[in-house]
């Protein structure tokens, strides 16, 4: 729960500064709400890493003292594949969710999937850019995680969402992630600049801007086309259950379909600890799609393979990917 | 937490007695656990019902002086459709999640999905042999819900497992539903009897057999073929991250493939209000299947439609259901 002291009278005064230039004795104050799981708290004393554990080392400081948004989840029965552990997606749809209600405890949440008033009234929604992801350890069922949120400013035009996956009982970080995100219309199907109204409803909430938990790589993934794929599965197509509520098929399904070209014997053996996503276009409920998987390199058991999700009849391309695999233990 | 006072000397001394017959100054204690969001607890009280509700009144006595594990559950952003309200898939999560996390509160589950030690040592599963849900109103993101779960005796060789899904803060029924479930090996994939040493080790859970909450209603579904099917949908077939940790078709990813074969029409302006699935066979990771529906009849603008999966190959069949839509609000 966040109760407001400055409001928007404070938001509009900061303008467009960037959120080091705030002076924190205007900041909204935190109420922080505990629960054993499931629950979420928002928070912005630092949480002491401990000194052994060197993935923790690049979290401290600077991220920690500003606008970080927790949540824990309790690892379900139904979120766990074929080898028991989370699958990628319910680290994915975690992910989402914290930054879904990130936005709620700060207030500015009115609909949908983080839209606040001023996109509501302009038909704006978000969608992904890209996504980039690094799994270091995948939790099993009935595991409690951590997830931190904050979201970062990338450009005019753009946000960044950082996520960080924790043991909630030891705090080693089990996955990170780092995502774009831009505004689209609703009705056209375009992508939209940032309205000022609606930047100055969330602005305040950026953290330092020069921090990134990934940093993108998504310039080096090529574009794949069916004579360098070495595996190809047709036939794809959006399940009405893949729609979220703006009748958008959800970036998380996407992986499912890239998955869908790996090698089983891959999926069987390796287990995906990293992957980059560039969302390129948007994927419609009648499409059909393509998933191309083409070798990049090995080593050490390790694989790494390039990705393609394009339309069947007209060959545009969906989304390019990179996932990185290492053999299970 | 369950605190066992007299384990399995007393399962054993029970052997195939009903449950009503036990002398309950025998069973054990429990310790109540409560979590206010996405915990769970096992309780022998009655909640009591409130009295203007209807629904409610099958669920008093007999049934609530039982073994009933209640769990609750908060609606995440990733578990909601289109329509912005908890899917079918994800009710049925809850449910199956319940049963699981039953038998891990009585301290005998093992592993995988609701496996003891007995069914271990000879590699037994369970899987369900039919499923009958009714929904009277669909959580919304966000909403604390609570699902009782119970287990009654079926027959020899299957358990009956019953669920009431409550809004968490008023009591009120949202959906009933109840399955069927036998057991089966996990190599041959043949079903097999239910051996006596595993059913000593959950018996003594079973509640009042005489009691449903929802009739069987399986045997009316007919089945559907090709030339009676109004709507076909072709080429489905598994995705990598529809497999259980059985590397088994989870039965709830089916619920996905008979909707693809119902009208769009009526999946965006109808909702599901009940259906009825009988599972009549695996269906494997390269399975290719088709999904048929069928009009069954219509009435004040409610619609309802027969439905059957069958393998695009032989035409052997996977599933027969019915479903009922109701006029969205």
């Amino acid at each position: 729960m966040v109760t407001l002291s400055t409001s928007s009278t404070l938001c509009s005064f900061i303008g467009i500064m960037l959120p080091q230039q705030i002076n924190f004795g205007y900041r909204r104050k935190f109420e922080v709400k505990h629960a054993r799981c499931g629950g979420f708290q928002i928070k912005a004393s630092v949480k002491t890493p401990n000194k052994d554990d060197n993935s923790l080392r690049v979290t401290t400081s600077s991220i920690l003292d500003d606008f970080v948004f927790r949540q824990n989840f309790t690892i379900k029965s139904y979120e766990v594949g074929a080898n028991e552990k989370a699958s990628i997606e319910t680290l994915m749809n975690y992910f989402q969710d914290s930054a879904i209600n990130h936005f709620k405890t700060c207030g500015i949440h009115r609909g949908g999937f983080g839209s606040t008033k001023e996109m509501i009234k302009r038909n704006l929604i978000w969608v992904f850019t890209h996504m980039r992801i690094e799994i270091y350890r995948y939790p099993v069922c009935d595991e409690v995680v951590q997830v931190e949120a904050w979201m970062s400013v990338a450009g005019k035009n753009a946000v960044r969402w950082n996520w960080l996956l924790r043991d909630s009982k030891t705090y080693q970080v089990l996955s990170k992630a780092s995502s774009g995100c831009v505004m689209m219309n609703k009705l056209t199907r375009k992508l939209s600049k940032i309205p000022e109204e609606a930047r100055k409803e969330f602005e305040f909430y950026f953290v330092n801007s020069s921090l990134m938990i990934l940093e993108d790589d998504i310039k080096n993934i090529p574009k794949l086309n069916v004579t360098a794929a070495d595996y190809i599965c047709t036939g794809l197509k959006p399940r009405w259950n893949d729609l979220d509520i703006n009748l958008h098929v959800s970036n998380v399904k996407y992986i499912g379909w890239v998955l869908e070209s790996v090698p089983e014997s891959i999926l069987m053996n390796h287990e995906l600890c990293g992957m980059s996503l560039e969302y390129k276009r948007e994927c419609g409920r009648d499409s059909k799609l393509h998933s191309l998987t083409a070798i990049c390199g090995a080593n050490n058991n390790n694989v790494e393979f390039y990705h393609l999700l394009q339309l069947e009849d007209r060959g545009l391309e969906i989304l390019r990917g990179r996932t990185k695999w290492r053999p299970k233990l």
